[in-house]
């Protein structure tokens, strides 16, 4: 048996998400699917990051085994000729036997993009923002995430995890034209997470929520403290990090 | 009679092109729809540059007449709740009466964006280019569209316009991780040009066609002669310049 590891691209607007459910399409049962043709086998494979409805990657890790002996290169064009064109493998490769997308990896990153005019060529990877935005209020909003912190306010009530405790190693802004981009590195990210920081910072930066109400949030630990979830589109996870 | 410019971004994969046409949908018929409900009268709207079917705009000109009392700003929120989703108002302004968006624009900046693997997220905003590209070959190619020359061989040879000399200002190619972005300004482009360039450039980059050939191009003056248009989704119309 071998072990590998791909790295997939994709667009999540056509899918319920990555993860395997009945009744709806996702990336993981697609990329199962072509898997399957291509290996001659049932594959099961492991998500380092399991993505909402809508939400994007660019370089997302999924490991599985197999029993084929194709080399990784043949697999990576077969696989792409099967896949739907809004899934693609950017790579493929051998790794041990020990590897697992999503308990081996040590840091994720994350993008959420917000358009601060009208996107009409972006609106599917952007969140068109129609309220004025104070950049320092986001920026200072960024500067507040850093070390370890108690992110239960800004997780699905309902998610089953031990604790709620996260390692941000950057959190910052980018203006890139109309674009303000949110850069995001973390150990682990709760479900609903990232969204729900974004929803929450653009409140205080429309001078909606004051900034005291933000940094009070990482102690009261309520989920309906925070902000509304900002829609899925902006957010794309970027790069799976391994040791 | 008052006379606009609005600057108009747009997603083309929808339309057939910029300009109103029988039996399908155009940018200018969807902006000259919603500006005639907006401005309670008919409105014919000229665009800065007749973009083809599944080309894309972020900064497309148009100017056009109207004797409405409304101010600017006003009309820009109006016509953004009356556009459809891909195509977005980013400013409306009062001009001198003697403005023509084609006619007084002294320059035109347009992107092309090839992806150097598999783009799921950006499939409709890159062309992925399935060769092995020289990258120094394109940028040899860029250097080489430099000062005034004849495009003749670059243009729809049904094209009907009095000269083919184009004066370029900027041709370079930029890489952006797997991405390579074209940046071309010039006075004036004719039909199909850029994506003429762009095809003809990667025949080169694959090795198809030698440096030479390319070069003759701007002697030879027949379209024949030149490489296969690019793809429309990987064109964006950035800019249009005003003395």
């Amino acid at each position: 048996m071998r072990t590998l590891k791909l790295v997939v691209e994709y667009d999540g607007g056509r899918y319920a998400g990555w993860q395997r459910q009945e009744n709806a399409i996702t990336v993981q049962e697609e990329l199962e699917r072509a898997l399957a043709i291509l290996l001659r086998h049932p594959v099961t494979v492991h998500g380092a990051g399991r993505t909402d409805a809508g939400v994007h990657a660019r370089g997302q890790v999924a490991s599985l085994t197999t029993t084929s002996a194709d080399d990784a290169y043949t697999i990576l064009g077969g696989l792409n000729g099967l896949l739907p064109e809004d899934i693609a493998a950017i790579a493929v490769e051998d790794v041990p036997e020990s590897f697992h997308a999503r308990f081996s990896a040590v840091a994720r990153r994350y993008s959420y993009t917000l358009s601060l005019q009208p996107a009409a060529l972006l609106r599917r990877h952007a969140w068109q923002v129609r309220y004025r935005l104070d950049e320092a209020a986001l920026e200072e909003c960024a500067a507040l995430l850093a070390g370890t912190m108690d992110f239960r306010s800004f997780c699905r009530a309902q998610s089953d995890v031990a604790h709620h405790r996260c390692t941000i190693r950057e959190a910052r802004w980018e203006r890139r034209g109309p674009l303000l981009v949110l850069h995001i590195t973390a150990d682990r990210f709760l479900h609903g997470m990232v969204r729900t920081i974004v929803g929450t910072m653009v409140d205080v930066a429309r001078g909606y929520r004051a900034m005291g109400d933000y940094r009070a949030l990482f102690d009261v630990g309520d989920r309906r403290e925070a902000g509304p979830a900002a829609p899925p589109q902006g957010l794309v996870l970027e790069e799976v990090y391994y040791s």
